[in-house]
């Protein structure tokens, strides 16, 4: 057994490597591959094959793995001894759609601006940045000896809710047996404490649309006996749920709700959770409420039906008199421990065809919320490598986001999926100005490979 | 006192003018006079420029009026008596916007493209085509000596409401007398029927707008928490009226409409109103109501609000989670005789202020609604000279749209206002696909011809 890491080579490694690890992040954030949109896809093939190359740099035997249709998914295997346990890093390589035209980045969102020690580009923190992190952690363990099969799975469909990585991961099981996977794609609660998520909200996007005529008209000529799609499509949504509440109305919707334990509530408001720190970092004006437990409960605990746009009507300067042919409202649900997006879906259906049976519905996204092991020898391992690397204990919080790809991982590959996420609030996911920053890059590194000499540590179990 | 008019010279009048009338139809579409948007501030000063010139070649005499913002208003002078009666002649060249990036043009917006006797193009029957129709109809009386003086008075601000067209004329009064006006800028209730408007709807446009946050957020890190602008806005929509039934909520709203009386109720039931009819020429589906009565008492007699266009959230393909940061709904109200606009303004305030008082709310044009005279010498000989020219007998019903410079034409030259409209249901008011035709075109120039002999025929009153 080689000598235990120690954690100043750790940091020397990562500075060392700092040039490196940056003009690698800048090629993956400028090559735009944002899984929502047809007209990137040449951007996906593109990144795959950057993928593909760097884990080939680093070493590691490759393979794409190819649904019958969406994009591949990207495994490397850096095996060190037939005997060692093995770990599997997952990442997703595809992003959120970005517009300097449309949003407000104060640079262009697919080139990386350096700006001291901050990275802004689409793609940096969610989940780039702290991709590559893990990968130069895996090099450093390597470099050390430590006895350990490393495996990354890297996906490009995340962003749109995974919607062939079951049947990927499914298919190519075999060669994707591991002892656990750990992924990197959640946020810390702030930059004082590290946090590792225990639990993610599910998602279930959809798309409703009311078509009730072919050609804008004039509301004078037709206003009052026409149908206005635009409004009736706002009735609807009122009709779904309470905006001004955040309730959502419809029959059973809240009937399987696993609401969290005290326990649970207990540990979020040690977590140093600070309603002004969220409000900062999300560059909020006006919230529901300023109470840190009913914050906590909303993002983390609770389900939410959000609005994300609406398409249809005048949109140019001023007011342009017409009623609209058709309209379409953008939306989803965020889903919490026990809801099953399938019954959801059912639910959701009756109860538009009950108030608006001319509306259609088109379903995006859909994944179940997701709750990983809190005790045992492999949270404790990750907590032991994120204290030796950034210096404090991290708390198990929740995550209000969605990867989907976590609960195929765990049905599966059936092993324990843990989170060592490095991105903070303020960086920004999903938001305009998006960066990453090398305190948490070279922190990641050390810790993800401290992480990897823990579990070779651990005492074998079978 | 000259020969009366012949109906075959007057059509041989327009048939030999109709190439030269099509051309310059052409370059007044293709100078695109959009009033709504700044960015065509160059267009709007090309097309008074080219009204001057087409005016000054006309023979007469121009005075461009300006007030301290906004659009001129041009004012040509064909004066061929001093004991003559006066008429002028009301007509916009100012245009709705238009594009084919978003709405489903089959040809350029502002390029003018003739299909047989059809002329495609914004503004062709909005209203610059029957502005040249009244023009070469004077042109033709003139030709054939009838002793009248007539005016023309094209304004460039219609469209956004005529905001500075009362203070305009107010200035001006004393050039701008006359015994009546006529306007030429409604629709028949179908081809085979001429038909006069009687009366117009008001119109009062808003722009309903919050702010919540700065910047975009991930709706998996604040949903739940976060005060979403585009349903909240969505639900004080809801507040203010039902989409579905189109009946407005709030207080006072409809406490001083005056009702269509029973005789005008009877009028319109033999106007020749088809729901058919009116649900081909606007392209509708689905409608409110599908009951004759019903639907010209919606379209005509009462008021509506409409939801032309929500701004901001994600609009690209698929669901983007996001949570956006501000949201802006377009709207307007169609008021009916009765309805004072300020009033209306003040209790939508109220309103907005007791449900949602974070709501900003900017207002946009404001004209109450207007009903002509339908007894005495004027209506008469206008009934004459439309059967004259289009050999039907015109009926006289309501147009559901707006004229703001209406109200302010009758205040401040206090005197009549007809309309000798010329456009028709299936020429797309407002939407893609504009279009006029050369039958209205040219039954529009004999009509004007007639008219005006008609008036210099009519006994004088003073």
């Amino acid at each position: 057994m080689p000598s235990a890491l120690d954690r100043n080579q750790l940091y020397s490694f990562a500075k060392s490597h700092r040039k490196e690890y940056e003009t690698l992040l800048k090629t993956f954030v400028e090559t735009a591959t944002v899984s929502s949109d047809p007209a990137h896809a040449e951007d996906i093939r593109a990144g795959v094959d950057l993928t593909v190359d760097t884990f080939r740099q680093f070493g590691g035997k490759v393979d794409v793995y190819k649904a019958d249709r969406g994009n591949p998914t990207v495994h490397a295997i850096f095996d060190s001894a037939k005997n060692a346990p093995t770990v599997t890093v997952y990442n997703h390589m595809d992003v959120q759609p970005a517009s300097k035209e449309t949003e407000p980045w104060d640079t262009e969102p697919f080139v990386m601006t350096t700006k001291g020690d901050s990275y802004f580009g689409r793609g940096t923190t969610d989940d780039k940045g702290p991709a590559l992190a893990a990968l130069y952690g895996a090099r450093a363990a390597q470099e050390a000896g430590v006895p350990i099969n490393i495996r990354f799975l890297w996906e490009f469909e995340e962003e749109i809710g995974s919607p062939n990585f079951e049947k990927i991961i499914s298919k190519n099981a075999r060669d994707l047996q591991t002892n656990s996977v750990v992924v990197s794609d959640t946020v810390w609660v702030s930059r004082d404490r590290p946090a590792s998520s225990a639990g993610l909200r599910g998602l279930l996007g959809f798309i409703l649309s009311l078509e009730t005529g072919a050609t804008d008209t004039h509301s004078g000529e037709t206003g009052g006996a026409s149908r206005n799609p635009i409004a009736e499509l706002m009735r609807l949504v009122c009709d779904l749920y309470d905006p001004v509440t955040g309730k959502i109305k419809f029959k059973g919707f809240y009937d399987d709700v696993i609401p969290p334990s005290k326990s649970e509530l207990n540990d979020w408001v040690n977590s140093g959770f600070t309603v002004k720190g969220f409000k900062k970092a999300h560059h909020l004006k006006l919230m529901r409420s300023e109470d840190q437990l009913e914050v906590m409960k909303r993002i983390w605990g609770m389900p939410t039906m959000e609005i994300h746009g609406v398409v249809g009507g005048y949109q140019g300067p001023g007011v342009k008199s017409i009623v609209p042919p058709r309209a379409e409202v953008k939306a989803s649900f965020r889903l919490v421990p026990g809801q099953d997006p399938e019954k959801i879906k059912k639910q959701l259906l009756a109860a538009i065809k009950e108030r608006n049976p001319d509306v259609k519905v088109q379903f995006e996204s859909a994944a179940p919320a997701f709750r990983t092991v809190l005790t045992g020898p492999l949270p404790q391992a990750l907590k032991r490598a994120i204290k030796f690397a950034f210096g404090r204990e991290a708390v198990f919080v929740r995550d209000g986001g969605t990867i989907g790809a976590m609960t195929s991982i765990e049905k599966v590959l059936r092993c324990p999926v843990l989170f060592l996420g490095l991105s903070l609030p303020e960086h920004g996911y999903h938001a305009p100005n998006e960066n990453f920053d090398w305190q948490q890059a070279s922190g990641g590194m050390v810790a993800f490979a401290k992480y990897f000499e823990e579990i070779a540590n651990l005492p074998k179990n079978d």
